[in-house]
């Protein structure tokens, strides 16, 4: 037989490349940098936590969970959200426990959107929205924020952007990359625009315990209004330090959860099972997730008090446990220049805000000369990390 | 204001309940009964496995993984490959961990299925795959395998059912529920159908382990020109008897595994990394997978005798952990209702194989008066449950 060249696949997400946080923490890796980019802890997880893990194990939880979680840590999850914001989820038909925050936003999007529904996106924006929009054959219609005015929502642009084909409104507070908190008036005001639509809502809520200078987190299960069309998306890797064991979860009113559950089951079917154990007793401790917001002022501020002196400039970050520091007075570079510059010669990697941003034909980068840092490393870290901006 | 009503979510699946495994095993569990319906094993996990986790974790490897995966274990599962079959997936590109075998599959067949592509299923398949397909807009084409030849491929009808609109053919060998081993012939004659079409293949092989009575595992990869078009996914859930981890993995060439991994970072980013770890150094002694067929065929010879005796008739499974045995002799109620019944009066619960089959109109339950057990379960509940299923 002549040999016949393999067939050709087609790409199903043609702008997709290497995600920012891949190649940043590779290059910090490859560099020994600081790596103050992906957002993730670089100190040790509880060991107490840890020791739940190998005892769940050792009892022999290593098979299938159910489907939907195991029903201790369900139990947890709705037990703290009433302890939280005093509203409750049943744990049978309303918690699902999924594998990480990732899979649950990606599970809640593709439950919802249908071919040509139209999402509303606040950019920047976490970057698994828009690719997840796009499988389900969704598009997204952006609403931009920018530095200018601190990330303020301009709600006649949202007004404007709203139309029939609006199926779903993506919400994200404590907002990454920008650290903005959303408000009751920001709740309310949505609430009035969608509330005689048949618009839903998918929040991600995953720094709800970071939080700063005694801010309230308004979850949008909070709003009655938005609580009824709202898939809340949780996490357990950024509130306990275990942002790789992938376990998070989706708090939906029953009909929702029905079908969240449907695409849940097809899409990993069910979560780790030790992990689901250890969780549920860890949880039985509520100081265990209070104590977050002070733990990680305290490394706001040491990181703020520490770049004072040098030449960027910033707004103390609301939520969230990153800071956004704009570079304009240092140099004009594109920021994906200068985060990889950076990295290469003071040995501190951060992530360029463009890259939260949608390109644009009008302004191709979105580059507002912001750079993101993390600031969930020890305080060792932070400081030596600190001493090298200074010298820019 | 008035009150309104909450916007109503039109379903994406509309035809999904809960899956049969959900229900035969909590059934098992109100009733008691032995489980013998949902695929996974009731004996320990080997306790070097548990304490390489525990390592892991108290080495601090807690945060994310690197989104393909953890580099040490893509390396062990290349080296296992080439060991297994002598093929070569490069770790860097070609392999990529996933949470699970169904995160595994979903993600490929999403990678591959744009709307209105055809997928040849042949049925009696595993629940995930047809949904995974209409979630990507596909159109499911089936061939339907049947006990009365003992499930062999008809290759005339599979002909008939590629069209120019076939854009995937999903295979499953060791085929779960029937025990079917694909052979090389029909490698052969598969690979003479699609190989001057764009037609691409995934191959859920997760049983890859699991045959018996001296059979060859006729990996798809094995054969030139469909691996170059494969998905091949494998599962440690089963190897390792740790269905409860999630931890999968994806092999195909370079050009695909780059459109796979682009859905992959979307659905679930990345796989707990301290299982990860632990697998990787585990799976340095092969004789930890070597050993799994001899183990497996002693239960399937145990249960075998044991039910040798009984009303039921069967011919030994090729491979898999499932002996699917036929009632006709007994009763000739509907398999659903019998697998609920014997729950209830003897204690013994299984899956009714009808529900591997899509409805049809023509013979509405496909109902070939076969249930399905799961033998991957201690001696003592294989004895003891064919004692009670000798009494029928």
């Amino acid at each position: 037989m002549v040999p016949l060249a393999p067939p050709v696949l087609s790409s199903k997400l043609p702008r997709v490349g290497t995600t920012i946080f891949t190649v940043m923490s590779k290059l910090a890796t490859d560099l020994n940098a600081l790596n103050l980019s992906q957002g993730f802890p670089n100190f040790p997880t509880d060991p107490a936590l840890l020791d739940l893990v190998t005892k769940a194990m050792r009892a022999g939880h290593n098979q299938y969970a159910p489907m939907p979680g195991v029903p201790l840590l369900r139990e947890a999850i709705a037990r703290k959200t009433i302890d939280c914001y005093g509203v409750s989820y049943h744990p049978d038909t309303e918690v699902t426990v999924t594998t990480g925050a990732t899979e649950g936003l990606y599970a809640a999007i593709t439950t919802v959107v249908q071919p040509l529904d139209e999402v509303v996106v606040f950019e920047p924006a976490y970057d698994s929205y828009v690719p997840a929009i796009e499988l389900a054959g969704g598009v997204p219609v952006y609403v931009t924020l920018t530095p200018a005015n601190n990330y303020a929502i301009d709600w006649a642009v949202v007004r404007e952007k709203i139309t029939d084909r609006t199926r779903l409104v993506i919400i994200n507070t404590p907002h990454n990359p920008t650290g903005r908190v959303w408000t009751r008036d920001d709740l309310d005001t949505l609430a009035g625009l969608i509330r005689d639509r048949d618009i839903f809502v998918v929040s991600d809520e995953v720094y709800e315990h970071i939080l700063f200078d005694g801010r309230t987190h308004h979850s949008l299960m909070t709003h009655p209004v938005l609580q009824e069309r709202t898939f809340v998306i949780g996490s357990f890797g950024k509130t306990f330090h275990t942002t790789g064991w992938k376990i998070g979860y989706c708090l939906a009113p029953k009909e929702l959860t029905a079908e969240f559950r449907k695409v849940h089951q097809f899409v990993t079917f069910s979560v780790s099972t030790p992990m689901q154990y250890a969780l549920a007793e860890y949880l039985q401790q509520p100081e265990r997730y209070q104590s977050l917001p002070s733990f990680y002022e305290q490394k706001r501020d040491l990181f703020l008090a520490a770049i004072a002196p040098s030449r960027f400039t910033f707004i103390p970050t609301e939520g969230t446990f990153f800071q956004n520091v704009s570079y304009a007075s240092i140099t004009d570079e594109p920021d994906y220049d200068l985060a990889i510059r950076l990295t290469h010669e003071i040995g501190v990697a951060s992530i360029p805000t463009s890259v939260f941003y949608e390109p644009n034909a009008a302004r191709p980068k979105n580059d507002y000369k912001m750079l993101r840092f993390c600031f969930a490393k020890d305080d060792d870290t932070l400081l030596q990390a600190a001493e090298r901006l200074c010298k820019l």
